[in-house]
């Protein structure tokens, strides 16, 4: 993997991400297959908005179908019919989420499944070797997630931990494949440990730095101050991606503050909740306002559900409880998201962005995006 | 509406029905749109799959989203985004089926909604009223369905009731749209009473008839006997429809008694139950076997569902309750149909139909098809 800084625009970054399967232009949105399928979505529909990568959740792969099928179907790329670039978590994440048991111990992770209760073990080690026979294009660093309002002497074991745990995973990846590991910036938030947090891990050289731990239940002012310190500090030619934000002006003001890549499950969440993101806000397609509505989902936009579909006959099939509301929703959705990181990439191109992300946040803030 | 009857093959005949929006080759299968969408699917696969007409339900629209809607809409074609022809049903079926009362008069029905109990009143010639403002290609008559089990009697009774009621839509419906109206068969389970049904009917010079109360309970072996009696004494010239039937076996048993049109919720309705109509016979998708099956789907299919997917991919999905899994194989199972009804018609125009259903039905039977 490669990372080309091609221009900035204040804070804002537009590059490339020359992966295995596919050049990725960032900034990029990743839209979330979390069980090797983004949510209602066939492959085809999911490049069809412009997407050039996917994040697939190692967590629920590794539980079900399990590694060694995909190891079988050829890899998760074969698996699941899609050519263009996949990034895989560690699975700490859901780990710490989902399943109901966890010991941390230097080692690595013991959990149980929140499917049939089965127990693992996952280390820095084997989250290497499991994305490496994914066959991912990037990798990510198994890591301590921090909840909102750990203390201080928490945090810091944490961010410890997931330092040493960053560097194991570096020293076993296999660097000639072109498969590229992330280390994760931890840190809480406390300024001063997220700022350690990402010169430790800069030093260590990875080729791409992730921002954890943010987005995890906290004001957002608070991830607004945290952002700012991690990117100071890591290095302007690696790529950083903030992970698992968000909404659209979360993306804005990510951008603001010299993030590459998101990844966020809200497009296609919101899709199965009647909810729509468009060039006017928010919508609820539940609402009663749309049952004579004939016009588009979003005059403005170009997606096959506006070209196709009136919010009369959306909110009919909605609620129907028919799955072409959801598949509707969610694709507008996510082909929404990739026109947002367009118009972002145009404006850095154009020296316009800090004006782009002005009339994007007074309006978005006021309207739910 | 026109029939042309293009050729027979024994009693099997191939045909052509021109219709206000498509024209339809026979023998036809039409899937099936209860709520004004082919469940899981847009338009454009369904018409991806050879399907040139489509059955809409107008009970369940008629609740909701309501007629009045619909035509503001400017009708189901538009409502739906489906260009090709509709056929809706009168609506008669689904009253005794879903709606908790309902009250039988010569005048009509009387039936409550199963959706929010609001009372309703449905009499032939408001059935042709909606079907008309619906829009649809062909409309069905009113009909009193008659449970398997009835006496002759209540038989007798409901299929004199049919009759008048059929005349009744037949006198205020408007032929000069090209819309066309069918006359239901009916007679329950007693050959004479079949007969007279079809002669009666067929006095009224219906556009064309279709074949009501058979599939509903009755042993299979009842079903073949009662058909030919009544395809022996519909008019050559017109159209036959026998509804909501079948199996792919039952379609191909169907044309060799004479039917030109059929529909069905099956295809769909095995897709979201894990199931799939294949060239190797009916396949539960969640059977164990199929687990690390890499091979296609039906590998004898050129459908974008056998073309894309692995039967350990789709197995993963339906597994994981994704909706990819329901959306792929309820694609393949009308593509199945609609291939089926392709071989069948090609078989009559070659003058091979009767060896073409005896090897179809000696393998189908066997095989769950």
């Amino acid at each position: 993997m490669q990372f080309n800084l091609i221009k900035t625009d204040g804070s804002a970054r537009r590059g490339e991400v020359i992966a295995n399967h596919s050049t990725i232009q960032t900034p990029a949105f990743m839209p979330v297959g979390t069980q090797a399928t983004v949510k209602s979505l066939t492959a085809e529909e999911v490049k069809s908005t412009g997407a050039e990568i996917i994040l697939n959740n190692s967590y629920h792969l590794y539980l079900r179908p399990g590694l060694e099928l995909i190891k079988k179907a050829g890899g998760l790329h074969k698996f699941q019919n899609w050519d263009k670039s996949i990034l895989t978590d560690s699975g700490g994440y859901q780990i710490f989420s989902l399943s109901s048991l966890h010991k941390i111990t230097e080692d690595g992770l013991k959990f149980k499944s929140h499917i049939d209760g089965s127990i693992h073990f996952m280390s820095p080690e084997i989250a290497i070797e499991t994305q490496s026979a994914y066959g991912a294009d990037i990798f990510m660093s198994l890591d301590q997630p921090i909840p909102y309002g750990a203390t201080l002497k928490k945090a810091t074991e944490a961010t410890e931990l997931t330092h040493r745990w960053a560097k194991r995973g570096f020293d076993v990846y296999d660097k000639s494949t072109g498969q590229a590991l992330l280390g994760i910036v931890q840190g809480g938030f406390d300024g001063e440990l997220r700022k350690y947090s990402a010169e430790t891990l800069s030093v260590i050289n990875f080729p791409g730095y992730a921002i954890g731990g943010l987005s995890v239940g906290e004001p957002k002012e608070v991830m607004w101050e945290m952002l700012p310190i991690v990117t100071k500090v890591l290095p302007q030619t690696k790529v950083r991606y903030l992970m698992g934000v968000g909404t659209p002006t979360d993306l804005v003001r990510g951008v603001m503050n010299g993030v590459d890549i998101f990844d966020c499950v809200l497009p296609t969440r919101m899709g199965r909740n009647n909810t729509a993101f468009t060039s006017l806000g928010r919508l609820n397609m539940l609402n009663s306002k749309y049952t004579e509505d004939f016009l588009p989902l979003d005059p403005n936009c170009g997606c096959t559900t506006c070209k196709n579909y009136t919010r009369a006959y959306l909110r009919h099939l909605l609620k129907s409880k028919e799955i072409l509301g959801v598949r509707a929703l969610s694709y507008h959705n996510i082909f929404y998201y990739q026109n947002l990181m367009k118009n972002i990439r145009q404006s850095i191109e154009s020296n316009t962005f800090k004006r782009f992300a002005k009339d994007y946040l007074s309006f978005g803030d006021e309207n739910g995006l």
